[in-house]
């Protein structure tokens, strides 16, 4: 087995958000896609790890940013670096509430989402939320993983915080 | 809720294939994702009507291959307007087996997986398959759908088998 295989697939960069009680928390995720359109069915795949996968499993809700090629890349690496457990992210982070949920003002849409059910492995949770609510929020071209890695990666120091992997 | 939204999720191009007895089948998919590395799992949502969906179904194992930029358009047209039921899509289209599933040769790079979960919607099913195979194919640059949408479909006649909601 090739693991290089696994980079062609096309991915986009999103921030999945949700709410610990009332505070706003989220994470920087790659894998998402509609499943139906009617009704419109959403997937996200969250790592266990994630502080984000307890906030939708409690709430039943999470809502779904597209980031745009003109991110401010400091987003990503605060959402991609810090956990939502101790840190607050949205501090720093414009936002706007949509149907109560937190939602990334410099996206380019966002999906508000209804947990309606969930697929479990090893490391991940597979929810699937149906969108009751999804609005453009500008015209910036999304981004895709490939342009995060070739870009904006390349613009970045090492050791800085937009280092995605760590995406908790 | 404004449907322009959803066109901002990315997106790739696969065909996704499967065996009806030992006859090949497929057809072309969009929503595919890696939902975990360890072990390495992909989920791909096909439509209740496409007859690949059946043929998964039965033989609880499917392969998926990445299309690139620089894919003959025919190949979507085959894949994306006819249906596997009546027409025999690999025909004329140049392919390889791979743990006994078909692979399209100009793709580039594949993955076999058995199916170990699924999660059904009204109109899809989410399978959830093991991959217990992945090789590079080319070097050619995996084809997002947008590109597909801006390029390929661009220059294809309107009327054309390339039109790519007939996927079946």
């Amino acid at each position: 087995m090739d693991i290089k295989a696994f980079y062609n697939l096309t991915y986009g960069v999103y921030i999945v958000s949700s709410l610990d009680d009332k505070r706003p928390v989220g994470c920087v995720a790659n894998s998402v896609m509609q499943i139906t359109a009617e009704p419109p069915l959403i997937a996200v795949s969250i790592n266990h790890e994630n502080f984000t996968n307890s906030c939708i499993e409690k709430t039943k809700r999470f809502c779904i940013t597209v980031l745009g090629e003109n991110i401010n890349p400091l987003v990503i690496g605060i959402f991609g670096f810090r956990s939502s457990k101790d840190f607050d992210k949205f501090r720093t982070v414009k936002y706007e509430l949509k149907q109560n949920l937190p939602v990334v003002s410099e996206g380019c849409s966002y999906f508000v989402c209804e947990l309606v059910s969930k697929a479990e492995t090893e490391t991940h949770t597979v929810f699937i939320g149906k969108v009751i609510d999804a609005e453009m929020l500008s015209s910036d071209t999304p981004m895709t993983y490939s342009y995060y890695q070739r870009v904006i990666k390349a613009k970045t120091p090492k050791n800085a915080p937009t280092y995605i992997k760590e995406q908790k």
